[in-house]
């Protein structure tokens, strides 16, 4: 698991998986529930492979996507206020493998090592500032402009960069995307095609090529 | 300065004011700013007394509200990731007095206090769960349920509870309630007489007085 826990991601200062030490590994298949409603957690997880999709869902059943978690990545920190499983739910979106740490065992962690508590802090101050991201968005932009953030944001998070400057990222279905942009499937439906068809972007079941620099400058030329 | 220190909001388990060593003082009066994008900032601070809005401002020149902060509640901690004042501005919305922590001062303290780190944590996920209720709310309510569900976090946070079961809190322009809701603001004064005709509040240019528990019955008869 060494060669896991040294990679860096280089927009936090301090890295977590520095202070960190290796958890039993726990292995679910695409489409696994890793905790819900019904099966509360009490541990905070890393992703050491696949993805994982986090979402809530309303009394009346429909879901919105809070975000999608890959390597190296943190999910379910609610358990740090016992809260984890209450509103939310994780589920593996492919064959997926975590580490995890009970709430006990992160504490008496960060007080041996308060490296590894400022580390937190920065990925969740940056985590609060996507979700700031993406409220302005909510607020402000049409569906169009929303999926075209959205696109941008998860290609970024992701996806792979290609030498031509496109980037590849792994399939989302119109359904997932649906729940994260705030609209029904057939509206993303409408949109992807014709952000295929500008040219935008393709996309098929086994992944999505974006090409991202034009799709920032449309946005721009939107706003101008 | 002890009595605002002991103060411990019952939510989290972890009382960051029990590890924070006091601090200079610094006044603001109403609409004055403590930092933008032209004086940006690399300290966390904490409020004293007052009221402070925290909003982003998107390229057409509109303003989403982040939140509002209150005696004993933090803010700019973006300074952690040296990215306050990048996109974020905070005004005093009243006469008020803060105490602020350079990110080194506040590092060196976690260094030496552990606990402090737990309890920053606990409050920014607190704040990351509330960041996705609003994102769920923006994604799947109309602009009704929007309101009714901004006024009774509001006079959660910022109001005082009357005999009767009645929250009194400041006044909220509507200005302001249509930037955190993410309509206009004749939109929102439309819904206000709407709420005010039905008997769900009171408001004045001193305050709102919310029937929380007649609006809480509301926002469920209308998803039933």
């Amino acid at each position: 698991m060494a060669t896991t826990l040294v990679a860096v991601p280089e927009r936090y200062p301090e890295d977590p998986l520095a202070h960190l030490p290796c958890s039993r590994i726990w292995e679910y298949g695409k489409g696994q529930v890793i905790y819900n409603q019904h099966q509360p957690s009490s541990s905070i997880y890393l992703v050491i492979d696949g993805a994982v999709k986090v979402c809530r869902t309303a009394d009346d059943g429909r879901q919105v996507i809070v975000d999608i978690y890959h390597t190296d990545e943190f999910f379910g920190e609610c358990a740090l206020l016992g809260a984890t499983g209450r509103d939310e739910q994780a589920v593996a979106l492919k064959n997926t493998r975590v580490m995890s740490w009970t709430c006990p065992e992160l504490e008496e962690i960060v007080m041996r090592r308060p490296r590894l508590a400022v580390a937190l802090l920065q990925i969740l101050i940056q985590r609060s500032i996507e979700f700031e991201q993406r409220i302005e968005s909510l607020s402000l932009d049409n569906i169009e402009r929303r999926l075209a953030r959205t696109l941008i944001r998860f290609s970024e998070r992701l996806g792979q960069k290609a030498e031509d400057g496109s980037v590849e990222m792994m399939a989302l279905t119109h359904e997932l995307l649906s729940q994260y942009v705030g609209t029904s499937r057939e509206i993303i439906t409408h949109y992807m095609n014709q952000f295929r068809r500008g040219g935008y972007l393709r996309y098929s079941r086994k992944g999505i090529l974006l090409y991202g620099d034009a799709m920032r400058d449309w946005l721009r030329q939107q706003a101008a």
